[in-house]
């Protein structure tokens, strides 16, 4: 929460997406592990139905468009605490996006806001507020859904014998609980990434807030090959510590360095000194990352 | 824990073998999202390489034999969190192998031991001891593993901005933990199941604990064909009350029913009243287990 | 899980008894840190009453028969943290209690037995069966309030500046859910220990089960004083070795062994062998315990 | 975090030392409960001191300055879990400290600042950095005790019988780590708070950053005795929506509206809309927490 280099809103939405992509793909994985059907009676041996147990249960299996494991699951729960795992992973996700957003919202940043809904989120006596309570929403379902992670993972470690003595009620509570967390979570992200509302003009007033100090390393990387290393960053360095102590910009201190104006031009040193000019490969990677979308 | 209907220590094993044959396939998955390079600079822009910074960062993954992605995972931390997630998923399924043979260990059961070790999970005031330490080091694996998961989880959702504001320290502690304690409880199963001393003797002896009870449902379905479920039903339950309030056994009271000798004979109530003969598809599951397995 | 020295069921419970005696000492201390009012507006500063702020603030205390704090709680959730930890203390305790009434339960076991309520906890197919259906529900009980004390921690971790952004929505989840929770386990470990069914024949029967080796230490200890610690330690060390071999009882093998019959009588080891005779401390232990209960 | 109501940087500092007052107060509650002695040997029972087992316990205890229990408290945890319970409470405080004061130091607010050290937390490309480090590690280590509570908690459920099959050995573990972890948050927050720099200047200016909104519930309360609740607070509310449309000051938008200058002269409302005027009780509370403290 310093500010250090100067990025884009976009390259923050793209690693957003990276987690989202990364999700699809983990989906489509573990769904064949987690939709198996269980059907093997009291003790698991399916010893009711003779010799046709394994016929009846791979029988059962294609009705319910389900696979059909070699051995029953019943206590083998690791394939429900993977899908929990994964609910945990896509929320934990959600809330990240959703911390940054209420962050943003600050009153003293003011970068991005939650769609308005009229009535919400809002106060009559303190009409300044804009309570972001979606994304507080999208945070507090990955704290709900890392403890019903917690509550099947124990019933994974304590599911003894053939039939175990109760940790597996916890997924009662836990398994229906995560599942609405992260469906509500995920509605509450389209809600709010569809809406965002962006002041881009705020955001580059902010980047100034440090009087140009956030292009502190601009300036050094630029002038390195010109004069060496060593000495580039001591003259930068030098023009910081002036700029903390006496409120001056960077731009004006540097202007008036001679050392500085043997190697730049004044309008070198302003291009220099614009954010939007040391922005790395924000650009490629975002058109890699939309590349890599699964469509 | 409460007897039920007979099952085979072998079916117990092969539920246990596919959890882990499980989590090689999911270790095949998540491996080419985790080993991952991350290389992007303070904010994650590779701005200091100027344009060269994507053929950098691609180099350097190639040296290192890590995967490249699109953009930076400094604070997309989900696949830090599934490979932890990867690890309880381990560590719980060890834990309940631990629990199972805890159990199985009891005084009072004595079906399985964990290997000798001189001096080991002994006493010499206590001779009859056999503690059985390395199951229990394997259940309390799963407990540290599932608390550093919710650690890492945390980390993810709180990866504020572009570099977070602390929570990823957390990962310090929580991520070598995990993969120690995992690695540990998986070094104590090695030993354990490659010296596990079953006493089958013992299992048998346990089976007849009931006095026969264990096989009403065998003999009921047996009856069933021949004079009807719902009378066979009931003959076999009047016979179970008679057992559980005499203290006789089964196979004696139903030899002594003219009902049910009517339709079987001594000989065939001996064979019903045998567990053996009332394990269902217990051996076909078994071989389907390790045919699925992969080599 | 392994047979050590005789104790007594009595004093199981007298342990089981001690946890709720300190839990009804905490409830007491942490009342009136918990009930306190807390009314001090949008910002906690009260600014809307003019110079009457506490005044009103202490008259709603009292008319709510609640405490008044100096400063607002809002966001010093200290309190309610406190309150949900003594829930997790007193689920953990009943868990504690619902787990070792499981394990006496077990079909190897039977010592102890939930009351009977037709219908519950059985099944006609396997009428052998006494599920521990409501010490179960004990057990787990704990692991849910468990995770809601972490969400409830986590409120107080994260609880911004004068009104937070989001967590204390977790405890409209958490609080009641676990109080309910607790509710529910105390309810249960009534009903459960009111009629709780205890087999005492069978306690000494499994007492027995190792052929005198739980008595080992006692032997040892009164022959000790005879013929010094080190001779006496190896002469029973051996004949318990003796028994493990052949199955031969301790008591047995002691009277065979001449070493031991030059200082103890037949009638003398028959005394020693007796775990009732072991029991130090057990009673006095208990007495106190009851003496030291608040009424 | 949106601007809601004057507050004072010392009421903040009053809540944060409420909840370390109470900790005070619970420190010296739970203490004589944990400090006991544990001495009952192998099964708890002290029987290898045949009659003076709890003569030699209340002795030990006596030498070691330790209370001393009616039973052995080994497999009831209850104290343990209680103190570490503590810690977790301890670190959740200190924890919203430090993420309070990771907040303030936000670029985009300055209003406190850990102690400068010199090299720690700052960088020399990026000169502007104030990295909050101490006010994270307090952050974290809330995290790390929260999951040794839960280690902790779990061992009190699952201390089976009079020696615990295992869980107990988290304990090894989980204590001591949350020890260190709350007397390392401690030392820090000594730190920290021995030496924060306050910017009151900075802390001002933010407050004006609403144009005077922030004010607006202390306009309409003035006004309200004058000419009605409902007139007053139609009237104040179109004045924001003015300001939040226009961007104009609130204090200008009322000195220009003629409903109001019938009430209010300009220096009323200068003074109405200076929020040094509409802090309430915040003065009376501190005192009132200064006086609460013990010394």
């Amino acid at each position: 929460m310093q500010h250090a280099l100067p990025t884009t809103f976009g390259l923050k939405c793209a690693v957003w997406l990276s987690m989202i992509e990364r999700h699809r793909v983990r989906l489509s994985e573990i769904t064949p592990r987690v939709l198996v059907v269980q059907f093997a009676g009291a003790a698991g041996t399916l010893a009711s139905l003779g010799s046709q147990g394994l016929a009846v249960q791979d029988a059962l299996a294609q009705r319910l468009k389900l696979g059909s494991a070699p051995v029953p699951w019943h206590v083998a729960r690791d394939t429900l605490s993977e899908a929990v795992s994964l609910l945990a992973l896509i929320t934990g996700s959600l809330a990240k996006i959703g911390n940054d957003i209420v962050l943003m919202m600050q009153t003293e940043l003011g970068e991005v806001f939650e769609p308005f809904v009229p009535g919400r989120g809002a106060s009559s006596t303190m009409p300044q507020k804009r309570n972001p309570v979606v994304s507080e929403q999208m945070a507090q379902a990955a704290s709900s859904v890392r403890g019903d992670l917690a509550l099947i993972l124990e019933s994974l470690a304590r599911s003894d014998h053939e039939r175990a003595s109760g940790p597996w009620t916890l997924e009662w509570m836990a398994i229906p609980r995560a599942f609405v967390a992260t469906g509500g979570a995920l509605e509450r992200a389209i809600f709010l990434l569809d809406g965002l509302v962006v002041d881009s003009a705020r955001m580059a007033g902010n980047l100034d807030l440090t009087g140009g100090l956030i292009v502190a390393e601009a300036v050094m990387m630029a002038l390195a090959p010109k004069m060496g290393r060593g000495p580039a960053h001591d003259l930068v360095y030098g023009a910081c510590r002036t700029c903390l102590e006496t409120g001056a910009r960077l731009v004006d201190v540097l202007k008036r360095s001679p050392d500085i104006r043997q190697h730049v031009t004044d309008s070198e040193i302003e291009a220099l000194a614009n954010p939007k000019n040391y922005l790395g490969s924000t650009d490629a990677m975002i058109d890699r990352m939309i590349k890599a979308r699964r469509v």
